[in-house]
């Protein structure tokens, strides 16, 4: 239940874990603890802690010697072409957002084999069963001392109130020790998360990581106080009124409670007339959850020349929420690992190892295509020599997070960094230690070096779960330069002599 | 009409004339031409063009050795005072957005009345009646080549469509020129303006001039071509899939057809669509405007020791639009106004002249506060030295601009900026030649001297008329040096032996 808890906390988080008790699994051990923001890279944990690892003179020449003119050719391709916009725009303006069990992420999934098949690839699903939740009606207002409406999503996986809605009093709490020390009031109540994200900083990254666990987290912990629903304040730092929703989870044995995220203008309203005396809130949510529906992982191979049984996953979710389009979170990861095979393929380049892309579903609400696919694969991990996901926006990249077992740690970075450095082009160069993807760590507890593209996050929060995840906020020139930094990447890792765990 | 419908097409962008024909009144010469985006000052115009007059040394040090000791017991007192927030969190989060017409507009009529009361201010209120325009419930999507719920705001003052709505096709331009290239396929046809508003620079302020002219006329455009409803682009350049509302303006004798803002992210996507082939939207609102409604411009005096007749207005206004709280539009310039005479009055500081505080109904869409007061008041204009508005925002000033009759133009220019030049502790002391505020413009052509209160308006755009004009962005220290800095002013131009104005 930990496991489950912390994957669903983080998910599309890839480096924020919660900031409370440490939940590293324990096969990972980097010099900053896992799951700090200062230890991560990307949106959450920026460039922060981890310098990009010194590659060892020899090695560095090995790497650029024999792939300088291989990369050149991929990043130049890649940089110029388009294509992966065009998908994201097929899949994002024609299609739409698809919430696992919605018959648009169905349609996801067979336009992205079709696309994949057209690019000629070798391609196939896997059958997954995935939550089916379905958003109803929802609404908030506040009916005493004023009365105002409130701007509200639903989390997903909230249940959904009695159908007259519920009306209660409001107990606003900052941290969980607050939640604890009102416990008394909070009996009967409707608890407010009025959790502030700091602000991005070069730093630190996004916060993301030290306020999300309110909304995963937030409505068990107020139940077991005795409240009736919890509101949580929209987990961004920049808010326009527009609420963002994310997965929760009902810890068992705990009664469950509705939980519905307001906007952060909502939330600090609440908490300044809260702090002038009584706040009564009514609402009411016809969510519901339904049988787990059928999907697919989507996979497509480039099979390789030498050793075609050694495989290097590309990976992004072809779910998303069910606000938005989904641009950046995730289909911007997903064309990306399209387009990187595609790329290769056309450049009529055949590795040694067999480079696979993978379209997990159901990444935002159960990851359960990630956990299926290292179940259903488990024979092919200790074969499996890099899994690398994207799923930090299709933001301008800056090079790669590792996330390996400890005593492969150095040379995996190494070997990334090697290959970083020939990514001065497209200032991918950055290699640092941090979380590898939602998705693919599954696979990390059986010895598979992960690799998360590091992005330019600094504006992910603002869009994260909203409304506003749309195609207008893709660059296209920043998504091509994706395409580029991953199809390098793997086309080295599969093609070079040795492993990139090797000693 | 013409007359009317600047005042329309300008009202809240105190800077930001259309970009069009040439629309400056005929007393207004300045040396850039009023209503370009370089003359401007505060949030659309910034510092650009108009650099801060230099004033003669005599003059300079005649204000600053008299006054020197006044503006620093007023800019301390000011700069430490929150009350001007906590008049704002009143009229905010207890009262909430006022659009004429409204109960809540009678609301904060009133209190306001009594705030200044309670300040020991002589208070009145002169009735004015307004535009009753109603908000229904607006709706619209796209259902074909997909079906996708838009966000949409309808322009103030927009007609209802039928009750079942409209389902037509769209034709998408992005400029007059483009209007009348296409108007065959207009015919019949929902018009979309999807005209980008260029980002915020330093140089060339927000763009909004060149942008919201589409939204004030763009329905009579359309509907002279035989358009059926138009919809615009919201006039920001940063959204979170937030509408933007605001005034627009029927031409006579050209047929009314509905009007709605739609959001950035809705208006490029369906651009991109267009591009493409085909695409139909369907429709409603059922907005309505009633009879008109008695409101009210609330007046508050300190009388002067001297010249009790020769006056220094310094206002804002009190309504707002429906949506959001009308935080920085225009509940903190109101409060502004309120707490720069409080501090004045606090500091036992009575000047030779009065001081007069106006809060205006109705700037938003009609005006008929400001145009009320310059029609009643016509006799005592020739006394008003100065008329002083804040409608940029309560954000940290950064000055002032001045705006006036050519032959007074140097001098008052070199007054203001001698006083500013004492508001460095605040960083308030840039002076350009820019728009004064459009309730104080009436009182132009009487010849008095205008000015408007300069902000930092680089984030205005993005929550102009919008659910996101809330409390929360508003920062009480800004909002307090806004206090130092307009009661500095008003003190020193009340009190000076000469009129500002005065050769």
């Amino acid at each position: 239940m930990k496991r489950l808890l912390l994957v669903l906390v983080i998910s599309c988080a890839p480096t924020a874990g919660p900031s409370g008790p440490h939940r590293a699994p324990e096969w990972i051990s980097e010099t900053k603890p896992y799951g700090t923001a200062s230890a991560g890279s990307g949106p959450s944990g920026a460039a922060a802690a981890a310098t990009a690892s010194v590659p060892s003179p020899a090695a560095a020449s090995a790497i650029a010697e024999r792939y300088r003119g291989a990369v050149d050719k991929i990043v130049t391709a890649a940089h110029a072409d388009r294509e992966a916009y065009r998908k994201l725009s097929y899949l994002t303006d024609r299609i739409g957002n698809r919430l696992s069990g919605s018959a648009a992420l169905g349609h996801a999934i067979a336009w992205a084999a079709q696309a994949m098949k057209e690019d000629g690839h070798d391609v196939h699903t896997e059958t997954v069963m995935v939550p089916h939740w379905v958003r109803g009606v929802e609404a908030a207002e506040i009916t005493a001392p004023i009365s105002r409406s409130l701007h509200v999503l639903g989390l997903g996986g909230t249940i959904a109130t009695p159908k007259a809605g519920i009306t209660a009093p409001v107990v606003v709490v900052h941290d969980w020790a607050e939640l604890d020390a009102r416990r008394d009031a909070v009996k009967g109540a409707i608890v407010l998360y009025d959790v502030a994200m700091p602000k991005w900083s070069e730093d630190k990254g996004s916060g993301y990581g030290q306020t999300v666990e309110y909304r995963g987290r937030g409505a068990s912990r107020a139940a077991r106080h005795g409240a009736v629903a919890v509101l949580v304040r929209s987990v961004t730092a920049h808010s326009l009124r527009t609420p963002h929703t994310g997965a929760m989870n009902y810890e068992d044995g705990v009664e469950k409670i509705p939980a519905l995220a307001v906007t952060v203008e909502d939330s600090t309203l609440i908490a300044r007339l809260a702090a002038q005396g009584p706040v009564t809130v009514h609402l009411r949510a016809d969510d519901q959850m339904l049988p787990d529906a059928e999907s697919a992982n989507v996979i497509g191979e480039l099979r390789g020349r030498e050793r075609p049984d050694e495989i290097v996953v590309i990976s992004g979710h072809i779910d998303s929420w069910d606000v938005g389009q989904g641009a950046h979170d995730d289909g911007a990861g997903a064309v990306t690992m399209m387009q990187a095979l595609t790329t290769i393929r056309k450049l009529g380049l055949q590795p040694r190892r067999t480079i696979r892309v993978v379209l997990f579903t159901n990444e935002e609400n159960g990851l359960r295509g990630g956990r299926a696919y290292a179940k259903d694969h488990a024979a092919e991990l200790p074969s499996t020599v890099l899994a690398v996901e994207s799923d930090s926006g299709g933001f301008a990249p800056r090079g790669f997070s590792v996330q390996t077992k400890p005593e492969v740690r150095d040379r995996v970075k190494a070997r990334v960094a090697d290959i970083a450095a020939l990514l001065r082009l497209i200032s991918a160069t950055r290699v640092t230690a941090g979380h590898g993807g939602a998705d693919i760590e599954p696979m990390g507890p059986a010895g598979v070096p992960m690799v998360g593209l590091d992005t330019d996050g600094r504006t992910y929060f603002d869009i994260h779960h909203t409304e506003a995840d749309t195609l207008d906020k893709v660059d296209p020139q920043a998504l091509a330069d994706d395409v580029a930094a991953v199809a390098a990447l793997a086309y080295v890792v599969a093609d070079m002599p040795e492993r990139v765990d090797a000693p």
